[in-house]
C-alpha cells in the first residue's frame, strides 16, 4: 500500500492569505479543500497577522498535512507592500514549521511552469489548468487558486527537493 | 499600591533579533532583562523564523509582559533586506498577539528623541543613554540594547497611546 502524503499550499497576502490542501497517493492527484484567510485592514497589524496565524493554524489542525509549500516572493519596487507581505509570509513559514512540517520554496516562474506548462501563465490559466488537474477543486478566489497550483507544484517536485535534502 | 507594568521591546531581525524588559511602578523604571536571538544563516529560512517564533515564545513565558513595542520599519531601499527583516518583524508581533499582550508601534526618529533627546541619535549615544536610564542593564549587543531603547519609549509614551486607543 502506498502512503499518500497531503500537501499544504500557501500564498500569503496581509490582506488575503490563500491556502490549498492536494493529497498524492503514488501517482494520483487528490484535492482535499482550499480558501482564504482575510483580514480587517482596520484592525491594528498585530491583529492582522494573529488572524492570519490563527487561520493556518485551524488548517493545519483540520487536515495535517504532511508536508508545505509557498513562493519565493517576487520582491516589489513597492518596499511597503514587500515589508507587508513580507510580515504575511513569516506568519505563513512558521505556521506549518511549528507543527513539525517542513516547507519548500518555489520561484514563482517554476509554478507556473509546473502548472500551464510555461513561466509567464496568467491568473486566468492558472486557475483553468487546476481545474483540468483537480476536477473537484472550486476555489472561490484567484489566492485560494495559486495556494493550490503551489501544492501542486510541490507534489510534482517533492521528490528531487527530498533528494537534495537527504544528500546535503 | 501601583501595580507595576512590564513592557517587552523588540527590535526585529532574521539574523539577531533583540529583546528588553522593563518594568514601570508609579515612576520608578526598573530592568528585568535583556538579550538576543540569533539564527544561522546556513538554516532554511522556516527553521530561522521558528527559531526567533521559539525564542520570543520563551521570553514571553519567563517574563510575563503585560505590553510590547517595537519599532515602525525603515523601509529600506535594498527589497530583499526589507522582505527579511518583514518576515522576522511579522513573528515578533505575533508572538506576543498570540499570548494577549497588546504590540504598540514607534517610529525610530522617536525612539531616538524619547531617549538620547534627538531623533538622529546613534547607536553608540543609545547605548550609553541606556546605561543612565537602565544602570543595571548591561545589554550585550546593539539589538539588545535598542530593543531596551524600545522598551523604555512605550514605557513613557504608553499613557497617551493607551488613552487613544481607549477613546477610538
Amino acid at each position: 500500500m502506498t502512503r499518500s502524503i497531503r500537501i499544504l499550499g500557501i500564498d500569503p497576502g496581509l490582506r488575503r492569505t490563500g491556502w490549498g490542501i492536494v493529497e498524492i497517493a503514488g501517482n494520483r492527484l487528490g484535492y482535499l479543500g482550499c480558501g482564504s484567510v482575510t483580514t480587517h485592514a482596520e484592525d491594528t497589524l498585530a491583529a492582522r497577522l494573529l488572524a492570519i496565524h490563527d487561520g493556518l493554524t485551524r488548517i493545519l489542525d483540520e487536515f495535517r498535512p504532511d508536508e508545505a509549500a509557498i513562493e519565493t516572493t517576487f520582491v516589489n519596487k513597492d518596499a511597503k507592500a514587500t515589508l507587508k507581505l513580507g510580515q504575511a509570509r513569516g506568519i505563513a513559514m512558521v505556521v506549518p514549521a511549528k507543527a513539525g512540517v517542513p516547507v519548500s520554496e518555489y520561484a514563482p516562474n517554476l509554478v507556473k511552469k509546473s502548472i500551464v506548462g510555461a513561466g509567464h501563465g496568467d491568473k486566468a490559466q492558472i486557475r483553468m489548468m487546476i481545474g483540468v488537474l483537480l476536477p473537484n477543486a472550486d476555489p472561490s478566489s484567484d489566492d485560494a487558486a495559486d495556494a493550490l497550483a503551489i501544492a501542486v507544484t510541490h507534489a510534482h517536485h517533492r521528490q528531487s527537493v527530498l533528494l537534495k535534502v537527504a544528500v546535503r
